[in-house]
């Protein structure tokens, strides 16, 4: 298998034709890189997702980690991969020099989670992990912890975890149990259990590393009571031996998809020797924790996108090469078939598939930018990144997640019979992508987020902020004679946006919080669509340029393509939200007022 | 495992006070039947659900059928279920009296298929396929056929299968190649491939009989050279012994769910002995298969209904007792936490589910109805019932079918990571439901059908009668307090319906049959939404009239419930069509126009 999973072609134009990455080098922090290191770096990536990642996506499928004797044995490629993105320098590609960083900017980054992803989702968890466990660290642990753990970790010899979920608590990070009894002896004993901790036991590494979530005994109650500590399963004694550390794998899970890569069960302290080491202050945890969580909301954004792009290649292939059916209207049976991609439904599907997952990506990279304009700016300007950062990062987790898996699914539904077989990778695709509504926050807790905190927040601030970065875009547009009419269609949206907040600012004076959050998901997807019509027409812009210079065929299709997908967008999925809007200015409560003892 | 699969209080709801099954036995044809047998009937299938189907569904799912010398072994549960079949006279409910069956309604029928394919669906499939063959051989098969093969197939002992689809044609049946050539033995010899034909070899029975389509050699070619064979893995001698009709098993596949039923591709002639028996008259089989592509596309909606009920019963469950967080505006971290059906985002998931299950049952129902009365009426009024029929099966398809792979998944979504994992059936369920909007006929195959072939028969005639039942339904929930407002609501959406379609109908004038049809499957999605909404207002009229009894708080707790979900309805889900309407109007044909050069 040597099948396309990405377009070189649409990451080198979102990258320097729509986002103009070069840009970032002119600030200090970036000053060392350039285009050519750029490309080095993709190209890279590329081939090691070509050579190495999507060869193996089936086989690790088909042979799940086997938990037995307390732990878990993966495919043998994770030793080997864990190594490689050591060496490669893949792990610590965005952390700063003095860590042995390459300090690249997380729009680089963001490319290269798309990559692995796309070539192999299970895969690129291991290095994707550690990268954003040892970042913790060197955010906010001490030097002894960093200088402990984060060069095995970079090193890719130990994987990194972030352990949040415990059993009773689930989304509901206030009530982790999970206690930390503090000693005199510079650690903490743990006890407790955490549960669905992706990668938490394997032997592709010497050692894991938790980043794990607990409460100091005698802390407050809720998340103002959470502390952060690192919990290795192995403690690192002076002489670089390796000690167990009470560290139990209590099982491992099968799961629908992303099968290459383990989640587990773990209990912590049935021999009251678990060691927990914490990093910064106590009580501070959950702050902390979402740096990550944070990052890796984007993250799973940007891996939902990148199986759905796995999939549009997939489909397109295949629609191209199978022949079926004639077009209507020339229906004589002696005429041989023509391939179904001249099917106007098939097309439908493939603009579907190519939508979302194009503006999936063009979203996503638009918050790593903003990402990277607060790591360079300051003052007013870093504060405005920012909060457009918090505001787009519910949206960006959810709308790839939710819009992936319906995108796979359009992709599976071309092939007809053979998508819902395994000769064809769409089923494999079908079972990984349902995991991105669930992990890091389920789509029902980010829809809360956006409306009930992030829409709020400093009074509106970063509400504002959005309408007018969505406003400048459309002004634009205007100005071009084939936007105009998406530039009017965006104002329109926006219009109902403003309209539907406010209704709803209005039904929560009054009638309370639970009946104004009642329906945060459709507001969340409402939000969603508006937000990827933004991006196509941020998108377009650059291609109406380009299609004013000479063109060789190949760059025209592109550009056309382009237009024609914007096109696409404008034309069926932005009209989703007027059924939306219809819900959301009803605020009858409907489902608050649901009695549980009805549903039968 | 004990699960509820289904609602038994919602069963009786739709057969005998909202269809009144009870009114077909004053018809001749039913005259022998009773609500004392369909009770029976009903009971005994509920019993065999729970007894022998559902406690085999997981084990059936990790142990799907196995290829090996050209033979597909099955889990033996499925002997034994097909002759508990055969003695129970469950494969030959539906048949005349004079042919050994019990001359069932089709409701009834239809019920017991919903039954068997909520406890488990592979399990379901061996009995209906068998049935369904059966009975094409009884519409239009010799005597000699019937006496030959009906029997053993009635019994259990002999597997029927329906053989369409070949590896170059796909859903293109004008392209079907398989060959039968005639000789002057009264058999036709075959040549040719068959590809996904379920349950079309295995060792659960003695024998297969394949319905299968071929062409006559020197037929004419596309559809109207298309012939029905019978063409059995084993031919039957006179002395009663099974001799091997060359028909070799060249593969099974391995698939996303539905793991319990082998589908095989068959290489039929290779040692030019595969001998074929015809059906009918030649020329004239794709007519005779429709009969039971038409029931099996009904039985697909039911089983696509059937698994989003199982699946909406699992997750209520885990709602119902799992705790987690709190109630909005009630946040403090010292209550303990609620079950999360108390919070709004779940019963709005889960109001879905349910709104999808029942409103799909009811329209799947309300086809049975039709059917039943095409069996015992007469002239004019079975006309009528049969154009309803023929106009709503691709609805009635493809709704369940579409929605409900989207109420599987929000049911998945409730339970969150465990959702995910296989301790809970949610993700067999995700898997399983994926087939249906695949197998007998594809989603884009039935909006074809829907808005090219069944709205345009007859000059609208269909279309006219089903605007007359939708319109008697809305004239009398008019006159319902609580149910006039959504009679409005639906007043107004069948007057977008009339408004898209003659809009449809002048784009196909001006720009021929390609650009009208370029939508047919949003318009497909837009007509069931519409139907469902009509079959949630001939529920609730039912409910608004025992609401004004005096009932027993389990009786009121279902009533109101039924409808609450109706409202969920009305203020959800027929929302949707206003952004398929805007799409609908626009007639661009720009899926037309796109050139498959333009994807990337």
């Amino acid at each position: 298998m040597a099948e396309k999973f990405v377009s070189e072609r649409n990451l080198k134009f979102m990258l320097y034709e729509v986002f103009d990455a070069e840009t970032l080098t002119q600030y200090e922090y970036y000053a060392e890189h350039g285009r050519e290191i750029f490309d080095l770096v993709l190209d890279t990536a590329l081939k090691l997702g070509r050579d190495i990642l999507q060869p193996l996506l089936r086989e690790m499928d088909q042979n799940p980690p086997q938990f037995s004797d307390g732990a878990v044995k993966v495919h043998p490629m994770v030793r080997d991969w864990m190594r490689t993105c050591g060496e490669g320098g893949w792990i610590s590609a965005l952390a700063p020099y003095d860590h042995g960083g390459q300090q690249l900017p997380l729009l680089i980054g963001a490319v290269i989670r798309f990559i692995f992803s796309a070539a192999n989702y299970s895969a690129s968890v291991y290095p994707l992990l550690t990268a954003g466990a040892a970042h913790l660290i060197e955010s906010f642990g001490s030097e002894a912890l960093q200088e402990t753990y984060i060069p095995p970790m970079y090193a890719g010899q130990w994987q990194g975890t972030m352990a949040l979920t415990e059993p009773q608590a689930g989304s509901s990070l206030s009530d982790l149990s999970t206690l930390a009894e503090p000693t005199d002896r510079g650690y903490y004993l743990l006890r407790g259990q955490k549960i669905f901790i992706s990668a938490s036991d394997h032997d592709g590494v010497d050692n894991i590393v938790n980043l794990l979530l607990a409460r100091i005994k005698g802390a407050p109650p809720g998340v103002k009571g959470i502390s952060l500590f690192v919990v290795p399963k192995f403690r690192p004694e002076a002489d670089g031996s390796l000690v167990p550390n009470d560290l139990q794998v209590a099982g491992s899970f099968h799961k629908l998809g992303y099968r290459g890569s383990p989640i587990c069960q773990l209990s912590l302290g049935e021999n009251n020797d678990c060691r927990g080491y914490l990093v910064g202050e106590p009580h501070q945890g959950l702050a902390y924790m979402f740096q990550m969580m944070n990052e890796a909301r984007i993250d799973v954004g940007m891996s939902a996108t990148a199986i759905a792009s796995a999939a549009y290649y997939a489909s397109l292939q295949y629609a191209r090469e199978r022949a079926q059916g004639r077009r209507l209207g020339s229906k004589d049976p002696t005429q041989p078939p023509v391939p179904i991609i001249e099917h106007a439904d098939v097309k439908r599907m493939l603009l579907f598939q190519r939508a979302v997952v194009e503006g999936s990506f063009a979203l996503l990279l638009q918050c790593s930018v903003y990402a990277d304009r607060t790591r360079v700016l300051t003052g007013e300007e870093r504060e405005k990144n920012e909060l457009l950062l918090e505001l787009l990062t519910p949206v960006a987790k959810t709308y790839p997640s939710e819009m992936g898996v319906l995108s796979v699914s359009q992709g599976l539904q071309i092939l007809g019979g053979y998508g819902y077989c395994d000769e064809f990778p769409l089923e494999l695709f079908y079972r990984d992508a349902r995991i991105h509504p669930i992990h890091e926050g389920t789509t029902g807790i980010h829809g809360l987020d956006l409306l009930g905190r992030k829409m709020m927040m400093k009074g509106g601030k970063a509400a504002q902020l959005y309408l007018r970065e969505v406003e400048q875009t459309i002004g634009q547009a205007r100005e071009v004679a084939d936007l105009a009419p998406y530039a009017v269609r965006l104002q329109a949206a926006l219009e109902k946006l403003k309209e539907v907040t406010a209704s709803l600012v209005q039904l929560s004076r009054e009638k309370g919080p639970e009946t104004f959050l009642a329906d945060a998901t459709l507001y969340l997807e409402f939000f969603g669509i508006i937000a990827v019509a933004w991006q196509w027409l941020v998108q377009a812009l650059v291609v109406q340029q380009a299609l004013e210079k000479e063109l060789s065929e190949d760059e025209s299709n592109f550009y056309q393509g382009k237009f024609q997908t914007c096109s696409y967008f404008f034309r069926y999925e932005l009209p989703k939200i007027e059924g939306l809007v219809h819900r959301l200015l009803e605020g009858d409560g409907l489902t608050v007022k649901m009695k549980a003892e009805l549903f039968e």
